[in-house]
């Protein structure tokens, strides 16, 4: 398998750059386990599923934390045809043969409730691509979305994603499920994710 | 056909606010031929594929008119089944019966060709998904690729994403041919696109 991101960081501030270069130390911990290349658009993260999740929501709430109006931006993805598999994406879990779609959820849902609260609330939406020659793609998608509106974090669907709110490490935890709980272990999915903290939007609602 | 995106413009700058209110005014000449609705994470454009990116370019170059590093985040979708056919939304263009790889390429570059300069300079990056029940999705994907890549906007090939470098206006437009002219006419496909100018990371190199 080969499993990656593409992150983004977005401080709405003029002193931008400290509040990202902070945010990226965060990444240290994370840096045995992935591989890590930037440039002006966005940082490539390459590595296991989970670890992606773990660092991108380090890295996000270190950010947040500056108490910034800050947004990150990913796109993750697994089993592209096009990337050669790599030892340094192999899941933790063994993903192997897939349980009834009801059994993958209850098994999320049992992960996410035993991650410890961040106390950094957030917003989020996200889109969910499963691709290829797989005919039950919407059913993947329909499943995903059940897991989710019952995850403790759902917010409300919209055109073309879904929109997540709650503490931060709940909502990075039911992204990660998502991620990993649908399609085959051998699909290429991809997930489109965004993530915002601190927005004058909300403080006004 | 239902088309849309959800869009997010991020200005680095502690004046975001004033910034993307700016940016916003330049919708209205679009605004007959879009249905528009904001929430605290992004923007709903629903319209006919054409007038979504013409507006996205619209805003995305008065925002960076102020001089700021901005970054216009979107995913774009077209036939998506589980949203209703929308007159709104209805192309201008006929996509009717689909040509031989080679001609829509040449016929989209033409397109391009046409389109004049902005003179604002924009780095931008996409994945490109068109899903479901079609065997042929990375025929279509490469076919996509083959076509940026004679663009003329080609940046470079990224993990997940292609990077593109030039004019505004020809960015734009090739994201808008690459999402029109790729996939049969009725494919659920969308375009993740992410769009960034006056990066300070760009003018140190």
């Amino acid at each position: 398998m080969f499993s990656g991101a593409q992150i983004s960081l977005y401080p709405m501030t003029s002193n931008f750059v400290p509040v990202i270069m902070d945010a990226v130390k965060a990444l240290d911990p994370h840096r045995d386990h992935l591989r890590i290349e930037t440039d002006d658009l966005s940082t490539l993260l390459v590595g296991p599923p989970e670890t992606l999740f773990e660092a991108m929501h380090d890295l996000f709430v270190t950010a947040a934390r500056s108490g910034e109006h800050v947004v990150l931006h990913g796109t993750v993805s697994r089993g592209c045809p096009g990337e050669p598999d790599a030892e340094i994406c192999k899941p933790s879990i063994n993903m192997g043969e897939r349980k009834p779609t009801s059994e993958r959820i209850s098994a999320a849902q049992a992960v996410i409730d035993a991650i410890p609260e961040s106390k950094q609330h957030v917003s989020a939406q996200f889109s969910y691509y499963p691709l290829g020659e797989n005919k039950e793609y919407m059913t993947e998608i329909y499943a995903a979305i059940d897991f989710i509106k019952n995850s403790g974090v759902f917010g409300r669907s919209k055109n073309f994603c879904t929109k997540l709110e709650g503490d931060s490490a709940k909502v990075f935890g039911t992204l990660g499920q998502t991620f990993l709980s649908f399609a085959p272990e051998m699909a290429h999915v991809t997930l489109d994710i965004t993530v915002s903290a601190n927005s004058p939007s909300t403080k006004k609602q």
